[in-house]
């Protein structure tokens, strides 16, 4: 399939495999359900473009409502973005040196970009460069409120240091405070990820006080993964909610329990290019390379293997998996034995792969082949890279 | 970096990370031993190009001699390379029927291709399209010598009648057999590698005078992988080999033993951007996103995690792994415990981390950074995608 919308629909038995289908139904559900969430405990949402990397999935976002700017994961989404008419901008990956004077740039055009940075010695490098230059950069403080990765914890020495080194240096605003709750992930119950999604907000608020006491300024108080959006009871104190996977979906948030298998908006099309009769295996034309390594779901009470096999109408097919996957091949076999998937699906079938992470499984992909029912209605471009 | 070839060399102190590069000395250092083996066993190559998908290392690779048209994995590979003069090319994944169009129209435009399938199935449904074109196909029966995944057995019954299938029809040609011993990723030791690459020869070998036994043509009797073009004594009756990663080897293929961690020629360029001191992490901006989250050295000897960690230079820092990866963080740390991530590597310091899978790191960018010592002497694009 290489044309873009067509005049009469085309039907998904003519896309060539594999390739990343978007159900736009579901995808406007599940924008519609974050945004009504978070309007109703009156907050806004920063979404987070990373999991799409497309300028129509933000203007579906956007139309969703409730929203004030978008969060990125790359320079090069920023990039992308700000030349589509999106000017308010976060880019949420903790700055490096090499990166300053791209940053920089965006800010000259008139992109109001946020960075972010978590030590006193890279606020330090970048007061040394910000001397140098006409423009002002506007900068967060990264705060760890769940031991996931990155960022200073609320009540370090160092957060108020960096505040301080931030505020002293010219052509810097100290913006705020930003956390992600990365730990939701590995939530296994309600309760778990209700403390999660309390523990960053709290993280966030506490941070954002401490430097108000110092005199420092803190506007931004900027929270956010899917998990904890979907959980959190009470934003008291916070700025914006910064979830991405929501408007997508995938089995390791259907794991989580923060949405059901069906409303997984994104699949990867696949054809059943073979058999092997006596394994009780199907072969299709989508492997790691199409569906990603991403096992998300290993952990999970499902593991999926490398995704959820379901008919062209999205419906799973028995309990077929994607349980082995080569560069270009996905073996396809019961999860629990109960099926032969060699006689579930015929050579030369099209399923419909359901991803473990629709981050990485989209990131294959250079477009979307958007739906609507069974007929390709639009092809989206994605902007992936940095 | 943003610039193609500079006439003053860049160093990589100015790339912005994370960024792949690719080491020309180690490049070609790695062609000329492929080609040398393989000519000493009296074979030729048909390097297998899914694993650069670049025009300019494929150049590097003819280059280096011995070698007759290539091997793809994807069709937009395909038209890619017939489109920058090379039209002699082997489509190495099962086919299926939502390509056989694309297959005719890259025939139609003089481009000399050869297929693969396995089953009688599939060959119908072949021969059934095949019926109503101006263009004649050529097909390559795929063979399974080690149960790896697709591939009809070299003694099945159904060998003969995919062959006799493929001959009766019009318009096809049978061109011969393919096999690859995709089992070799598993051997542990020389002796190992030597068996699997015997039993690839001598079923592709087998298959081949089976057909012939029959009154069947095959011309083409195509066996390869990486660890057995590395491993095989004997290349009587084969009339190609396919091998792909050996252009830039990676640590699963160190872990196998068929090169050294020093031979690598890809690597992730990336910053560190943050410390944990209280985990002896150093956080940089190469995540899964730019490793992949391929794990292929996990059931190896040494687990690298998601890359080991080397100095702008490419010498390993201690025994610093990417132990940890969410999408545009790697999370640093030591393999064994001796050493202190935070420690070994100061904020703003730029790394090389080299790749468990360089098929799979290599897929996450659109080009390589391409580097002579410290210099940045060009960039070559990749073509991605389907």
């Amino acid at each position: 399939m290489r044309d873009a919308t067509t005049a009469e629909p085309l039907s998904i038995d003519h896309v060539q495999t594999p390739a990343l289908l978007l159900d736009r139904a579901k995808l406007r559900r599940n924008i519609r359900r974050m945004s009504e969430r978070i309007a109703g405990l009156g907050g806004v949402l920063r979404p987070h473009a990373k999991t799409c990397k497309s300028i129509d999935v933000v203007h579906e976002i956007v139309a969703g409502g409730n929203t004030r700017g978008i969060t990125v994961s790359t320079l090069a989404e920023a990039e992308y973005f700000f030349d589509r008419g999106i000017a308010d901008i976060t880019y949420a990956v903790g700055i490096a040196p090499n990166k300053f004077a791209s940053v920089a740039a965006l800010i000259e055009r008139g992109c109001e970009i946020s960075i972010i940075l978590d030590s006193v010695a890279m606020a330090g490098r970048l007061a040394e460069y910000a001397k140098g230059i006409a423009v002002s950069f506007k900068v967060l403080i990264e705060l760890d409120t769940d031991g996931h990765r990155s960022g200073v914890a609320p009540d370090a020495d160092e957060l108020i240091a960096i505040g301080q080194c931030l505020h002293d240096a010219e052509r810097i605003e100290l913006a705020g405070v930003l956390t992600h709750a990365g730990e939701s992930y590995n939530a296994r119950t309600r309760d778990e990820l209700l403390a999660i999604a309390r523990q960053e907000r709290d993280g966030a608020v506490h941070a954002a006080e401490r430097l108000r006491a110092r005199g420092l300024p803190c506007r931004v108080v900027s929270i956010g993964s899917t998990p904890t959006a979907l959980a959190v009871d009470d934003l008291s104190g916070i700025t914006e909610v910064r979830p991405g996977v929501y408007a997508f979906f995938d089995l390791v948030m259907a794991g989580i329990g923060v949405c059901s298998v069906d409303e997984i908006a994104v699949s990867v099309l696949a054809s059943v290019i073979g058999h092997q009769a006596d394994k009780a295996w199907a072969i299709t034309d989508a492997g790691w390379m199409a569906m990603s390594r991403d096992r998300g779901t290993s952990g999970q009470a499902i593991d999926y293997g490398y995704g959820l096999v379901a008919d062209p109408g999205g419906r799973p097919i028995a309990d077929l998996v994607v349980s082995g996957a080569n560069q270009e091949h996905g073996i396809v076999s019961s999860r629990t034995g109960s099926a032969l998937a060699h006689e579930c699906l015929a050579i030369g079938d099209l399923v419909r792969v359901l991803p473990n992470h629709a981050c990485a499984t989209s990131a294959q992909f250079s477009r979307y082949v958007v739906t609507d029912g069974g007929d390709v209605i639009a092809e989206w471009p994605r902007h992936n890279g940095w």
